[in-house]
């Protein structure tokens, strides 16, 4: 029998989207970037509930056609004006600084300052989120309201930030299984103040974790908590050896909102992880949308760049820019749910429960129908206790264990859950009419 | 050429669906079991009809994974009330009793003869239909008013049957045809008095084989009268050097009631047999319905299984179990039609016409289109007599017969009828423009 | 980078119309038939556009399965009534006479002559066209007027025709492009005085020739102006060489009257010319029909034979028999527009501008996305000048270039213009990120 994985009881998934939701209180005021101390102390944090590993990589390190950049930290920063008051002020939030922006310290009329400005007219009171990760520049986000409410004058603009060599930190938790063969989890922990992106996912991921390691697991889970895209780049360039290994993956990203799931497809479009998911999602009896594969996105664009073609997809809730919120500072604690977060997570494991479980077997009897009432398997009609017996998906997976069709094929073909498929072939495997199939699943 | 079968005409048809209907008339009273002298006597009668051959293979017998069990006999059995009088009367119906009951003779209470007894309450006038093949007990089935006017008080109960070493019969018609490639016609005569499930199909296969073996064949015609399950089963372990030569098959169960056809594809799916049955039903301009294989039914599901994995399907009016009448004494000679029995007749045998014209061929001149003119292929505008040319079936045949292309292939890209099609094919064949492939079609 | 083919201005494809219903009208007149001197000077007038070259091919030369026929000339034709009046007079319409009519000149009465007649009772003022290439006989072809018109009395019959020993003459240019993979185009010109069938396919192709000889081309363009079947025939039997060469293929007919495009797809069925037609017609905004092959037509009919199996489907703008003007009269100069055909020139190369860039490439840095930035294919938000780089069309090409998937495979999947993605190529191309695949794409 393969492992199986508990779909957690409303008790426990309430606990756990309030477990999700304060993990992500405590990490929110945190300011993150691709690299620096934020990520550093995000990580030591997630350290407190998961054995995660750090990875320290050099500034200047040739990671595939990328190099790692400088490391960026800020103190401080804010815009006075000649009253010597902070119309804008880094410790309200770190969203009004451009992210990855070169220390400045200066004099500023109001035009110059006004061009180094972002704001979002149509959301007056909310901060947006800009980087220039690598094009040297420094900017300030303002509220559409600070921005209107500012003078004619000069002003004293202060980004009190260094940009040096150091290193890229990325976090890595490695859980082993019966086999080599892994299920990867990437999720980006470069945002800074905001919650569905990528908080969320980072609480997901680490309560996950925190679940997998202590279950029996046929496949080993590797857990990585990265920046975005130079993240995933860096641990491809690292890691070739484990790159063949990885059988399934997945990217986490705003998993928090309240929308539906939304899962966008694999490069393959038909690989496994892509029809577990949406097997799960299809028994849900939920709203959710399917969505094939573009290479823009997440971390699954280095994934499954034609050089490894993994077969990894994105799970989000509400995709990126289809709400409004995304990347502004109306991301915040209201905006995730703890419900939400638990049903993400409990969709995720209800997945990895279907990876765990999609053997392929060849039936040992495979003339004819083996007698299936003298081996108790058929139920008398009216009688017997306990579990009741699925007969139609034992002669399913009977009729389709030639060796070439997966637990899941048989799932699919027959209409059935695969919970039921799954249960029938520990039954047929525990009476001996069942053999693992030595040869790979056709599809 | 290849063989041709003619579609009955109507008056035929209504004098073959008379015929049908008082074959089963005739076999109605006799008490049929998986084993036992009424399938004797039933293949006795049909030996009337056709050549048939019966089987008998010995109780204990070791067929694939089953046993064949104890021959049953019944001669009487009755529930007597404390005047002496038969409440319940195999003698009225032999579904009074559960098929395969073992012997009983003594007095009960009420309540234990109530634990013995089927009845159904929301048809409170017919007689369900009950089995124990396989778990050794006793039974009667009533009418749920039979049931009700039971009183309180002793009642003698009689089942005067054995359950002893014997023999499973069984019947087998061959019709050799020109090749050893085999369709399969296999239906159950195991069922006691009832009309639609399934003395149609033992009607309707029957009188195929009269009209088949006077008729040139290409295909070897196998006709099985068989037990459900236990008679496949018995036959596929007898016949192993048989198997790899049936090309197709069909399983005929509940093909005589009013409603519409209805196909269960084989667990390929597309074979030859399922694009037939679909060719032609789709030209029948009547409702019909083409059903995905599933591992439950009749004995497709051994036919299919995976180590045999044949080419057979199933034909259905209304399938089993979506009927009320199905297994009641309400599947009587009225729920039975002699015009549906009829074009079940029909529909077969157009489906074993395009069987016996699905040949492959080969282009002679496949480069440009051969001059069909100075071949009297093309028709002079408003000249000739005789049979109109279907210059368009012509032309399909020769742009797809490269050798890769059935006939059936053809007419189904074309969209026009495979009779037409067939036609076209034949004259091009007369004319030296075609030659049968040796290769085997592609599909 | 491959060539481009620009798609004519709006006032170059007003011109264009207009020159291309000159050249019909300039054409109209000649009586055409598959052999003669007809065919050999509207030739000669293309000669004057385009450096075709004409071929003699003698009568009795034996071409696949045919035999080129005796060559058909005429000089005048006419019906005279007993006052001497000419009642059918060939000098007012060459459609008056059945095409291929042999030499006539006798007295016959009224029903003897009807006999010979061919008329439109529902549109009474058209003239029909007849032809009877195969089987020797004459005819007049009248307006159901003319027909009505005659009394009973004896009529002079005269066709001045001749039917000899001659030649099939027909054109052909090639214009050479950097390989020899060939892309056919081939309409037929033995109609005589019809506009839309077939003069518009032979101006369509005229201007298309004139063009594309001025540009840079990767396939070599092979014209062909052919006598309908015959000789397509003659063609093939006389080109075996050839015809490996041959990718692409189209063939002209109608296509010059007011109806949407229709294209009729190769019998390959999906073969690149019927993906690169689908992919223009769905993203011109327009409606068109996209239309399963079938042996019937014209002569793609010879071309998709199964001995050659060509990727050459056909366009039309209304198919052949679906207009009522379809082989009369009324086929005339008012029927055609010089828009309708200056958009099916415009079609037509937008078609072959994808089959010209349509090239499969390998990304050179396939593991992870290559940092776009620093090579300027990524904007800085609102910098730049110049063409606005498509940043999605580059990632999709860069993920979907593992040398098994053309350009025009990326335009399918991703869902964006060929242009765009042909676009994108070139620019990562110039950048050293792509190169050509060495093998050949996949679909």
């Amino acid at each position: 029998m393969t492992p199986a994985l508990a779909t957690p009881s409303a008790a426990t998934a309430t606990d756990l989207g309030g477990q999700m939701h304060e993990l992500i209180a405590d990490l929110l005021p945190i300011c993150r970037s691709i690299t620096g101390d934020g990520v550093r102390e995000t990580l030591r944090r997630l350290q407190e509930l998961v054995p995660l590993v750090t990875h320290e990589v050099p500034s200047g390190t040739q990671v595939l056609d990328w190099t790692v950049p400088n490391e960026w930290n800020i103190r401080d920063a804010w815009v006075k004006n000649a009253q010597g008051e902070r119309v804008v002020d880094f410790r309200r939030s770190n969203l009004h600084v451009v992210n990855y922006s070169t220390p400045v310290r200066r004099t500023v009329s109001l035009p110059e300052l006004l061009s180094h400005c972002f704001s979002l007219p149509d959301h007056p009171d909310w901060i947006p989120y800009r980087t220039s990760y690598y094009s040297e520049t420094w900017g300030f986000c303002l509220t559409q309201r600070q921005l209107e409410s500012l003078t004619p004058g000069d002003y004293e603009v202060c980004i009190d930030a260094t940009l040096a060599p150091g290193a890229l930190t990325y976090g890595e938790l490695v859980l082993p299984g019966e086999t080599t063969d892994e299920i990867l989890v990437s999720t980006h922990v470069c945002h800074p103040s905001m919650c569905n992106d990528n908080l969320s996912g980072v609480a997901v991921a680490t309560h996950l974790a925190r679940y997998l390691q202590r279950e029996r697991r046929r496949f080993t889970y590797r857990f990585l908590f990265i920046p975005g895209t130079i993240g995933s780049i860096t641990w491809l360039a690292r890691n070739e050896a484990v790159v063949p290994r990885i059988k399934h993956g997945i990217v986490l990203a705003s998993v928090g909102d309240a929308g539906h799931v939304h899962y966008k497809r694999s490069r393959r479009g038909n690989a496994e992880i892509d029809r577990a998911v949406a097997h799960v999602l299809g028994r849900l009896g939920k709203p959710f949308e399917l969505m094939e594969f573009t290479p823009y996105g997440y971390d699954e664009r280095q994934y499954c760049s034609p050089g490894y073609d993994l077969a990894v997809g994105c799970l989000s809730r509400t995709p990126y820019a289809r709400y409004p919120e995304y990347h502004t500072s109306a991301d915040d604690l209201d905006f995730v749910r703890p419900e939400a977060l638990a049903d993400s997570y409990a969709t995720l494991l209800a997945v990895f429960d279907v990876l765990e479980g999609n053997a392929t077997y060849r039936n040992l009897n495979p003339k004819g129908e083996p007698q299936l009432g003298r081996r108790g398997l058929y139920g008398p009609v009216g009688g017997g206790t306990g579990e009741r017996v699925d007969e139609l998906a034992l002669l399913w997976v009977l009729n389709q264990s030639d060796g070439r069709h997966s637990l899941l094929d048989v799932a699919e073909r027959s209409g059935r859950p695969f919970a039921a498929i799954r249960r029938a072939a520990d039954r047929l495997l525990a009476s001996g009419l069942l053999a693992p199939a030595s040869t790979a699943p056709e599809s």
